[in-house]
C-alpha cells in the first residue's frame, strides 16, 4: 500500500509512515487496519482532545478503485464521546482523490497555535493558514477552499463549527453533506486546530493485478445493480424499507417510548420520492446512487433526508415532516454535526420535559412537547453553539441524562445514542448495539436486515425470527465480522456483495490468495482487537448493555408486548465469541487463534 | 402419477384417464401437461361453453408435497372470455385433498340437465343433486357441503352465480376465497351444471424417493423462509412493495390514465397491517402464508385485500380505501367473479364516462366520476347478476367498448383485462401481456420484478433498466419459460426458490434424473406448445400487441414521458423465440428441438 503521511501538527514535521507489509494482509485496511496501527497510543489516561491524541484516516485497498460502492474511507482515534475506540465510515470524493495523491493516509497528532489547513496535491504536503475559514461551514469551506486553491476538482474534508466548539457529538464532513458523522472525530480534528484537508492527486490508484481486477469489477458491478436490494436504495434511497420497518416496530417513535405514530407513513423514501425527490447522488464510482437530491418548495436542489434524519428528526420527537427532516439534516451537515446523536439527545430532553424531570425553566423557556418542530430547531442550533440549554445538550445524551440525575433514560451505550433501529423490532439490535466497539452504532452491524431476511444467503447465516432470542448470537457475530471486513476495505454496507465476489476483488486488487476463511478471520480479527483497545481504556463486561428504555415492551405497534431476553443472548454471545462468560475478555486461545500474539 | 378421474357429465359415466409415462418428464404437470392432453380437443370452432368443451382440473408432482408453497393447482380448457388456451392457478387446501383421494386431476365433459355436485372421498366418485345449492355463493357452498357431507375437513371447489350466469370472467374458487379467477372457467363450469367439487382424502401423496424429498423440502423451506422477498410476503402480503411500485408509476391510477394519485400511500401492505390486519393465512405447507386476515371495523375476520384487490378497485377507479378494497374482493370471491376483470372493466366504464362516451343514460342514472366507490359497488353487483348496465359490463371489457364503439379504449389483450402492473413503469411487462397465451396476465411471468431486480441471480437473468426496451427480450422469454416451469409443478411464484433447488425436489419427487437445461426445457416445451394451441384457435401475430392506451405516455409520475417501444420489443423477442419474424409462428425446427414433432 501506498505510505501513510504522518503530520505533527504542534512541530509541523511531515513523515511517510510505512506500514509491515503483513498487516495488510492480517487487518485488510481502513478500520482495522486503523486498530493496529493506533493500538500502542491508545491508552486509557490519554484525554481524546489533548494534543497527543491521534487522528487518523485511512483508505482501504479498495477505496477508488471502481469497485461496487467503494468509495469509502474511515477516520479512527480515541472517542471524546465515549472515551472508547472511535472509527467512522464516510463516502463521497475524499478519500478517492487522498489515493491519488500518493497517500492511502493521513496521521494527525499535535496540536497548532492557530487554525491550519492541510493542503494535498500529490508534490510538497502543505499547511496552510485558515484564520479565514474558521467559524465557516461544512458547506462553505467546500466554496472557500476550491476558489482558494483555484480548482473545482480539488476534494475538501473538514469540520464545521461542531468540531471547532469540540462538541464530542461533532464529525468531519467531506463533499456535499459526507459524514464521517459518529464518535465525536470532529472535535478531535477541532482541538488539533485543523479545520480541512484539501486534496487533488492525479496518480493511479495502485491495483496489484489490474487488468483481472478490472474484469472482475465488471461482473461485480452487474451484478450489485442486479440485486433486490440496489433497486430499492437507488430509487428510493435509505428509508427505501421505512413503511415495513415502521410496521415491524422497528422505527423509533417518541423516543423510544412509541410503537405507533399518527402521519408515521410519510416517513419513507416513496414518500420523499413522490413529493419533494428532484436527483440522485451517488458516491465515487457507486451504481446504487442513495443519495437524494430533492427540492422544498423553493427551487434549491438540496441533499435529501437518510433514514436516519427522517426519523431522528421524525417520529423521534413526534413529527412527521420530511421537509423538516431535510433542513434539520442540511443544519446538521453545514454545523458538522452527528445527526444520530444530536437528534437523539435532543429527543432525550423532550421525553424528560414529558416525564416533568425537566420543564421550561431549564430550557429557556422552550416547551419540549412531542411535535414541537420550532423547539427542536432552536436546540439544533444552541446545541452546535454551546448556547444555552444547549450547551448541555451539546454533551450528549448520557451527560444531560445525568445532568438531571436520570442517566438510566438515556437511551445510549457507553455515551453513543442509538441509531433509529429498534432492537424491540429485530432484536439481533440488542447485541449488535451493547457489543459495538464504538457505542450504539448500527453500522458494525446493521443485523436489523439479517432479522428481516435481507441478506445474501451466500454469507452463510442461519435465519431466525426477528423476535429470537440467545439462539442468534453467533449469527450476531458473523454478521459483525463481515461488517468488519467491509469496514476494512472499505465498502458500502448498502452493497449486497457476496462474499466470494469480494474475495476475489481483494485479492486481485492486493495480490493475495486469501480463501473466505481467511477473509472472514481478518473481520474477526479486527472486531476482537478493537475489544481488547476498548478493554484497555476501561470497558468492562458491565459496559456490554442495553439501556432500561429498551428492555421494557412498548406499549403498541409491530413490536407490542416484546421483551428482549438480553441477559440470554450476551451470554450466549460471549460463548459464540471464544469469550470468557464473565469478564467478557476474548480467551487466550481466542488471541492466539487469530494472530493476535502481541496482544496475549 | 396417479390416474385423472374423467367424468362425461352428459351420460354420467367415470374413467380413470392415465397418461402416457413420458408426458409426464416432458410437460412436468399441471398447466403444460393439461395443455398437452387437451391439444388435440380445443378447436377453433369450439363452443366454449358448449357441453364438448373440456374443462380439466389437474395437480403437479409437488401439489401437497410440503415442498416449498407447492399447495397448488390449475383448471384448464377453452376460455370464454379470449377463446384462446385457458389456465388458472390457484392455491388453498383443495388440490392436495384431491390427490389424497387417488386423483391427480378431474376431467369434465358434457353437461347435466340439472345442478349437480361432485363427491369424492377415495371410495367410488358420487354424482348428487345440487339444486339447493344453485344460487349460493363460493362462502355459503363450503358450509353447506361441508355440513351436508359430515366433515369439517372436507374440501370445496366451486362456482359462484357468476359461473352459474356463465360471465366470462368467472372463476372457480376453493376453501374461503382461493381463486383460480382468471380465463372465465368459472362459466364452463357453469355452463355444465357442475356447482361443486367436493373431496376428503386419506391417501399418500405420492412421492418416488421420499426419504431424499423430505430432506431437501426441509431445506428448501428454510431457504424460502430465509429468503428477502419472504419475510416481505409474510408481514405485508401481496401489497408489501406497493409503495415502492406507485412510485415507480407501475401502479395503473384511473384506469392507466393518470400516473399519481393523492392518497395513493394508503394503498400498500404496510397501511393495511397498521389499520385493519388481525392475523395471516397460509395455502397448505406454505412458510410464506401471504394471505391477509383483516378486521373492517365490524369484529369479524375477513379475507384481506391482495395488491390486485387494493389497486383495481383503488387507484383504478380514484379509490383509495383498503377497507372498500377488502369489500368488494369479498363481493368478487362470492359471487365467483375474477376480481382483475371486474374491476378492470368497471374502470373501463368510469373512463368512458369521464370522456363522454357513455352517460348517465347508459348506466341507469349512476355517475362515475373517479372515487364514485357507491357507483362500483352498484356496478359490481349488478355484473355478477347480470342486471341493467352489467349486463354489459358482465361481457368484459372488449365488448363493452366494443358496444361503444370504443374498442381501442379497452386495456385488454385479446380479451382478458391487464392486471395492475402499468408496462410503463416496467417495460419487461408490454411483452409479457403481448405474448401471454392467456391475454394481459401478469401470472405467466410477474416479470415488473425482474425489471426491478428482485429475482434470483441463480436464475442467470441478465439485468436492464426497467425503461429499457428490446434488449431484454431474451430475458422475458426465459421468465416466462421458468414461470411456465412453476406453473407446471406447481409452485407459488411468491416463492423465491432458486433453480437448483426445485429441479433437486422435481427429480426427488418423480423419480428423474433431469438436468437444470431440461427443466428450463420443458418450461419452453409448454410455452410454446401453449402458442400452438393458441395458433390453432386463430391467434394471430397481429394479436400480440397492447391496447393503445398503454402505448402513450403517462402525464405525471415516476413512468411520465415514457413510451414503450413496443414494436422493437416484439421482434426481438420473436427472434429469442425462434418464431418466424412475421407471423410469430414457432419455427418447425424449433418445434422439432423442443421435442414438439406431433406439431411439427
Amino acid at each position: 500500500m501506498q505510505p501513510i503521511l504522518k503530520i505533527n501538527l504542534s512541530t509541523q514535521i511531515f513523515e511517510e509512515y510505512k506500514i509491515p507489509a503483513e498487516w495488510e494482509r492480517d487487518y485488510l485496511g481502513a478500520a482495522s487496519l486503523a486498530a493496529r496501527i493506533l493500538y500502542d497510543d491508545l491508552t486509557a489516561d490519554l484525554d481524546p482532545l489533548s494534543p497527543e491524541s491521534p487522528l487518523l484516516i485511512l483508505t482501504g485497498p479498495l477505496t477508488g478503485t471502481f469497485g461496487p460502492a467503494t468509495g469509502r474511507f474511515i477516520v479512527a482515534g480515541k472517542s471524546p464521546a465515549t472515551r472508547l475506540w472511535a472509527e467512522s465510515n464516510v463516502g463521497g470524493f475524499w478519500g478517492v482523490e487522498l489515493r491519488k495523491c500518493g497517500y492511502d493516509g493521513v496521521w494527525l497528532t499535535g496540536k497548532s497555535d492557530s487554525p491550519l489547513y492541510l493542503w494535498l496535491n500529490g508534490t510538497k504536503p502543505e499547511l496552510r493558514a485558515a484564520d479565514h475559514l474558521w467559524g465557516q461551514d461544512t458547506y462553505q469551506i467546500q466554496e472557500s477552499l476550491k476558489a482558494e486553491i483555484g480548482s473545482k476538482s480539488a476534494k475538501v474534508l473538514g469540520i464545521g463549527i461542531a468540531g471547532e466548539n469540540q462538541i464530542p457529538m461533532a464529525g468531519i464532513f467531506c463533499d456535499h453533506g459526507r459524514a464521517a458523522g459518529r464518535t465525536g472525530l470532529g472535535a478531535v480534528m477541532g482541538s488539533k486546530n485543523l479545520k480541512a484537508i484539501a486534496v487533488l492527486g492525479n496518480g493511479e490508484i495502485p491495483l496489484a493485478r489490474p487488468d483481472k481486477y478490472k474484469k472482475l469489477r465488471v461482473l461485480a458491478n452487474r451484478a450489485l445493480k442486479e440485486d433486490p436490494l440496489t433497486s430499492v436504495m437507488s430509487d428510493l434511497g435509505s428509508a427505501g424499507a421505512a413503511e415495513y420497518l415502521d410496521y415491524l416496530g422497528e422505527m423509533p417513535k417518541k423516543y423510544f417510548s412509541a410503537g405507533t405514530l399518527e402521519g408515521s407513513e410519510k416517513i419513507s423514501g416513496s414518500s420523499v420520492a413522490e413529493t419533494i425527490l428532484v436527483g440522485k447522488k451517488a458516491c465515487h464510482g457507486c451504481v446504487i446512487a442513495c443519495g437524494r437530491v430533492v427540492d422544498i418548495g423553493d427551487g434549491e436542489k438540496r441533499k435529501g433526508p437518510e433514514y436516519e434524519a427522517l426519523v431522528g428528526f421524525g417520529p423521534n420527537l413526534g413529527l412527521t415532516d420530511p421537509i423538516f427532516a431535510t433542513r434539520m439534516g442540511e443544519l446538521c451537515d453545514r454545523y458538522g454535526l452527528d445527526l444520530i446523536s444530536a437528534s437523539g439527545t435532543i429527543g432525550l430532553a423532550y421525553s424528560l420535559y414529558e416525564q416533568g424531570i425537566i420543564s421550561a425553566a431549564d430550557t429557556d423557556g422552550l416547551a419540549l412537547e412531542w411535535g414541537n418542530a420550532d423547539s427542536a430547531e432552536t436546540l439544533l442550533h444552541q446545541l452546535a453553539r454551546r448556547e444555552g440549554f444547549g450547551a448541555l445538550l451539546a454533551q450528549g445524551s448520557l451527560a444531560l441524562a445525568r445532568h438531571f440525575n436520570a442517566e438510566s433514560q438515556a437511551v445510549q451505550v457507553n455515551g453513543l445514542e442509538l441509531a433509529y433501529h429498534d432492537p424491540r423490532g429485530a432484536s439481533g439490535m440488542a447485541l449488535v448495539y451493547a457489543t459495538s466497539p464504538r457505542g450504539a452504532c448500527h453500522n458494525q452491524s446493521d443485523y436489523f436486515l439479517a432479522d428481516i431476511g435481507q441478506v445474501d444467503d451466500s454469507l452463510g447465516l442461519a435465519f431466525f425470527d426477528r423476535h429470537a432470542g440467545a439462539e442468534k448470537a453467533a449469527n450476531v457475530a458473523r454478521h459483525q465480522d463481515w461488517r468488519t471486513v467491509g469496514n476494512s476495505l472499505v465498502i458500502c454496507h448498502f452493497a449486497n456483495v457476496p462474499p466470494q465476489t469480494l474475495l476475489d476483488l481483494v485479492n486481485a486488487a492486493c495480490g493475495w490468495e486469501l480463501d473466505l476463511d481467511a477473509l472472514m478471520r481478518a473481520g474477526e480479527r479486527g472486531w476482537t482487537l478493537k475489544r481488547m483497545i476498548n478493554l484497555n481504556l476501561g470497558l468492562r463486561a458491565a459496559n456490554d448493555r442495553l439501556p432500561e428504555p429498551l428492555l421494557k415492551a412498548l406499549p403498541d405497534g409491530g413490536a407490542a408486548g416484546y421483551e428482549i431476553p438480553f441477559d440470554e443472548m450476551l451470554s450466549a454471545y460471549y460463548t459464540a465469541r471464544g469469550w470468557d462468560a464473565e469478564s467478557g475478555v476474548p480467551s487466550r486461545e481466542k488471541l492466539i487463534e487469530l494472530g493476535l500474539e502481541y496482544i496475549a
